[in-house]
């Protein structure tokens, strides 16, 4: 595990201001968090061993067929038990991406090439239309939308990579699906892939990343060896309770890709704390399709302007410095409310003085 | 993992009396559920990646050493963090027991032997003082008090056994220490030796099995390398709050053992309900130190009997003819409110009836 995830508020006093993790502010989970505390007093009883009927209400929900979802402690122990069932596989990750992926593939073996696929994250539209994994790759981990970035792989990329490497199994986080207008195929559209695993969360359009719910979509087969896997009883009863809240959720709405009510007001506020960063001195804002974004300090380290803000400001951001393929200036902001966005680009302001 | 765990009551319609966990009834959770419904919120946030604050509080409540206890997502996630942080072990496990232990060791590659220190579990005082375990033995897995049978491994064969094998790591599940009047030693007195480990729980004493609290106290050295298979965020927001809670309350008092308060009385209709099971005709009864205890129908199956006080008596027990060394006629018995023991007796008394 690395240390330096984002949402590291314990680190600092008083944070008053929180651009460093992708959960989302305005998420409405209060009819989320009136059910869980109707269901308090499932914490007074196991869960299920292995929680059979929450996936097959996820399947239902989804329209899909029996055995295709597997449940998890969070997205994190999908990628882990995921990197156990296939241990010691030749592993290509698509960088820069969540650590994890890298993390529990070093623990179970695997042998991690990490590829790049852009020259330059910077510039472009932030869609990733060409890539290639070398020969002999036995898994590949693509996160999409891709955190850090925000960037996407594209879907005719993303097919013809699973379709001309029958013979390797494709990983693809969709954490934030829920974040993106791009179109990502939903789990029943990518069902007829035997070599797919879609992962999935509901910390981040959810906001309720203490609970630990995560699951995976996609083949039977695959899914088999990797339940066998998961201890019993690591998915919390409240995680569970919520697990058949979401079922319903997307049972009951006419998408199932499901993404935010509030999306477009969120991205337009996004673009417009892009711009208002990318008029600063000395930063520079990479491009994105989410509520997320790379920016880059040239005169400084992210550390120090992370450090700063948070100290003297109450800001905090997330260093990504420790992503491969990103140097030391780079940080990822998540847009929040317009008056914190308004803290943030102030502080950005005082910093660059200070530093001049 | 194995498929007849206790608890299983989503098998059935309705069960009004449930013998078949060993979660104690009458604990004293108000206070604990209060606080949490308290730290609710902190589901709106990530815990920390590692629960290191927590392990810092909980080895100041113990009175123990920095580095020594290793906080988990229940104690079943520390019996196969154990496992895999020393995958390929040759493992001796004293059985029955927890078939976690097992199933754990077989996950990660251990070469697992079997050792029955009993000759005859239903006869005897249900202390073992006599055990062998077999040379190049590297790791020994005890459990104690036993699940299933309420057996007691004494104290100077523990120590004999870890003083007499340096080489061999030895892990010791006290997860219903809190349900003896046997002096297992406390977290501190075990504190010195290198080669041990012992696992601790939060769900049977504070009837709180759905939140998912475990810990390991012992060797530094030990727990660096578990440490280091745990994925990020394992322990979720809740269960991290109820170790907070848990750590003060031990802080607070004058003993660490961490008994119930309320033990007496509960091994004493403990007692009764053996007794009163013993006079039944075709029942047998082992002798036990804690709570629950093991019974034998001579002449049906424990499954058949388990069915019978299910569908028609809305009474669950455990079938444990699934634990190695048991044979199909063993069930398991958790000692309920008196209220609900004379159900069960009743419940028995017709099953016997019926199968004249």
């Amino acid at each position: 595990m690395i240390y330096g995830h984002g949402d590291d508020r314990w680190r600092y006093g008083h944070i008053s201001a929180d651009f460093s993790s992708n959960v989302y502010y305005g998420a409405d989970n209060s009819a989320l968090l009136d059910y869980l505390r109707g269901h308090f007093d499932d914490l007074l009883h196991y869960p299920e061993p292995a929680p059979h009927t929450l996936e097959a209400r996820l399947e239902e929900a989804y329209g899909l067929a029996p055995g295709t979802v597997c449940v998890s402690g969070g997205a994190t122990e999908a990628i882990y038990l995921i990197a156990q069932a296939f241990a010691g596989s030749r592993s290509a990750i698509f960088q820069p991406a969540f650590s994890e992926y890298s993390d529990a593939c070093h623990q179970h073996g695997h042998f991690v090439k990490h590829i790049f696929a852009q020259a330059d994250l910077f510039s472009g539209d932030g869609i990733i239309s060409e890539a290639q994994i070398p020969d002999g790759t036995q898994m590949c981990w693509i996160c999409n939308p891709c955190n850090p970035t925000g960037h996407i792989y594209a879907n005719e990329l993303v097919e013809r990579l699973i379709a001309s490497h029958p013979g390797c199994i494709f990983v693809m986080d969709q954490s934030y699906a829920a974040f993106t207008r791009y179109p990502l195929p939903s789990p029943a559209e990518l069902a007829a892939h035997p070599n797919l695993l879609v992962l999935h969360s509901l910390t981040k359009s959810h906001a309720v990343p203490g609970l630990r719910l995560g699951w995976i979509t996609g083949s039977a087969r695959l899914l088999e060896r990797v339940r066998s896997c998961r201890m019993p009883w690591s998915v919390n009863a409240l995680a569970v309770a919520a697990g058949m809240f979401f079922a319903e959720e997307i049972g009951s709405s006419s998408q199932t890709r499901g993404r935010l009510s509030g999306l477009d007001g969120l991205l337009e506020e996004c673009r417009r704390l892009r711009e208002s960063i990318a008029s600063l001195e000395g930063l520079r804002v990479a491009p994105t399709h989410t509520h997320f974004f790379l920016c880059r300090t040239e005169n400084s380290t992210a550390a120090e302007l992370k450090d700063y803000l948070a100290r003297e400001q109450g800001v905090l951001i997330r260093d990504a410095s420790n992503f491969p393929g990103l140097d030391e200036g780079c940080f990822r902001i998540a847009t929040q409310k317009p008056e914190f966005n308004k803290i943030l680009l102030s502080g950005l302001n005082s910093f660059i003085s200070t530093n001049k």
